[in-house]
């Protein structure tokens, strides 16, 4: 179903020095799956983490934000991540929050650390409890079996309605030096990141000060998980998380130097890839598209027109069905809240193809020519507002059966 | 397909004195389909309407617009109302402005009166230029059947891809006299109205003054049709009219009268019930749902409660399916907007059954209780914010294969 995905291949993905992972099939929700992952920092690690909006945030999350706050009184760094699926640990009040903290405690005597060093994270169903004691009681199988190379397994494990798991590597230079990045991430629904996706976890081997790695995080977010849209809902759980192990030779201490420059851009790369990955395997997804919306006055407003119609369920049905029903494109631009926008300065692009010029039908667009871009698996819609410089791009999929099958089924 | 929606029996549709109906094929998407609606008006009748706030607003929702301004400054009552289907007349730029207008001259000849005494209405296809030719072609069949009785040929003549006709009719008596409403409406998507549904038409005999007619739909829209959402599209051709014809005997002058109570009500009651029975018809709809949010601090964020919970792809999705996963709803309240709820004051009610209690899950909450609910074809979902004394209603509909269905093929 994924749309030009290919399965990761193991072999490619970098070990990233200074992270180990470790997955068991702890039972959380389905037996015989891997359903539990750890990844294991060394001492000299940073971590920082974006987060979703949504007021009724996971407990896993609220603890999250709690241990990375605590960094900044504490010289005890993050030494280990936890991630269930199964159970998104949301809308459990007090319980869910003992919950998370007995889970990073647990984890944290295993591994002979504080559990303020911990991080949680949980993804899955809302509303039910934790399973704790089942979360628990697979830490030591997931410990066992810790090693550089699982990145692989670990992307497996942190799947929920993904059809592939989705991971990515890359390496750049930095003063000479190799620095390594690998990365993660799940999610095909739910997915309206206000902050990141479901999950997206990317580690680094540089040694990166934690003030630049929290500035990092969030432009690296800004430019990849935060662009990316299948169906409108923010989920509870979103989290994207950089960890950079400083294992390696190469070091980034300040955001005005070219060894970030080479960093940041490697890392919103890495972040792009896995992002779009989660749309490819969108659910039901059978077309990526690319909406860019350009000249307007500010990025805010372009990207208001974007998610506006990213969203429109009835330009995501047409895309389906390959139908150059354009008029809906249209329609979602005039309702995206935009009150002075002067539709008659408006051109409209389906790839190269001038579809709405001046705000009304290219006399010289023809039908074909709309329905020829429609039968592409991947497609841009470009929107020139003619009113300014600013530009924004978001990234989403078509609306088809299988999503209304995969959401009506999800949990039978 | 339409949840608990009853066919109108033409018999039932009551006459309103001093507006006849006539309809014709003219051809304009499609042969042999009534398609082309006339609402004549006596002279003694008065108009208003509100429209679309979408920036692609139709070239006839401009000409009605300026039609209705005109009143102000000028003596002329609107004579006449003329509705197509098949096409909506929007993206169309200047030519579509000219096709509206040539529409409204056309009528006017037949019917001795100016072109601003006629209002226009179109719906149906975006982005292709109406054919003008065969809706004037049409007219005079149109005029030549125009009769009292014809509500429900016409309610037949507004459909799109709605499955039934809708309308309704009521009396109530005013200062003994008795007033009789009648009303239709069409729309099964791109419905979210940020003013009116696609189309709603609603006739009564009183008289009204200019002023208080104009008060008085922008009353009803706000709690009728303002508070549906089918598919989160706001069109670019919605429409709410109202028509006092002026030809009984009771008279409403002022907005602070027992009888504007009377009449005010009665124009609610029907607009709410013509607003509903479109959501009972949505696209694919096979469940009504009921979104209503209480102890708020204001309505405004109420609405915006309301509206996140009823344009949920993964609530309404589950609503089809009939499956209690009401995290998911949770999830929905979190991501509205309102970035100081406090969640654990919130309470969460299907129906009957109080599912989440301090924002977690009730503790005496069972499964077998919410799927009792969700099997329903009726349901209401009740918010308790804990936070104020404001509330807001919504109406809306499950989102199903069917919806996909109808979406994906409605043109071809």
């Amino acid at each position: 179903m994924a749309v030009n995905l290919p399965y990761p291949v193991a072999a490619e993905l970098l070990p990233v020095a200074g992270i180990e992972l470790g997955y068991a099939e702890a039972g959380v929700r389905k037996a015989n799956r891997k359903d539990l992952l750890v990844m294991k920092l060394a001492p000299s690690a940073t971590v920082a983490g974006v987060f979703t909006t949504n007021r009724f945030c996971a407990a896993p999350v609220q603890v999250c934000k709690a241990h990375l706050e605590g960094l900044h009184i504490s010289a005890s760094p993050i030494r280990a991540l936890v991630v269930n699926t199964g159970n998104a640990n949301a809308g459990t009040g007090e319980a869910g929050l003992a919950d998370a903290n007995a889970t990073c405690a647990a984890l944290a005597e295993l591994l002979d650390c504080e559990a303020a060093q911990i991080l949680p994270f949980s993804t899955g169903v809302i509303l039910e409890p934790l399973p704790v004691e089942r979360v628990k009681g697979g830490l030591p199988q997931a410990i066992a079996n810790l090693k550089a190379d699982n990145w692989y397994h670990a992307a497996e494990t942190i799947m929920t309605t993904d059809t592939q798991p989705k991971a990515a590597s890359r390496t750049v230079q930095i003063n000479g030096q190799t620095v390594t990045l690998t990365g993660i991430s799940k999610g095909a629904g739910m997915i309206k990141p206000n902050m990141a996706t479901m999950l997206g976890f990317v580690a680094t081997d540089a040694k990166v000060s934690q003030r630049v790695l929290e500035h990092l995080v969030k432009v690296a977010a800004d430019q990849s998980f935060n662009c990316i849209t299948i169906d409108g809902d923010t989920s509870t759980n979103d989290s994207f998380i950089l960890m950079a192990t400083g294992v390696a030779a190469a070091e980034v201490t300040d955001i005005d130097t070219p060894e970030f420059a080479v960093l940041s851009q490697a890392v919103i790369g890495i972040s792009q890839e896995l992002a779009q990955k989660i749309i490819r395997d969108g659910e039901g997804a059978t077309k990526f598209i690319t909406v860019t919306v350009e000249e307007g006055t500010s990025v805010e407003e372009c990207r208001k027109i974007a998610y506006s119609i990213g969203h429109s369920p009835l330009v995501k049905t047409a895309f389906f069905a390959s139908d150059p029903n354009l008029g809906r494109i249209l329609c979602a631009i005039g309702y995206a809240g935009i009150d002075d926008l002067d539709v008659s300065k408006l051109n409209l692009y389906l790839d190269d193809v001038l579809v709405a010029k001046h705000g009304g039908r290219n006399p010289e667009y023809r039908e074909e020519d709309g329905q020829r871009v429609m039968q592409q698996s991947e497609i841009t819609v470009r929107v020139k507002l003619g009113r300014g410089s600013a530009a924004a791009t978001i990234w989403t999929c078509d609306l088809s059966h299988d999503y209304v099958s995969i959401n009506a089924d999800y949990r039978s």
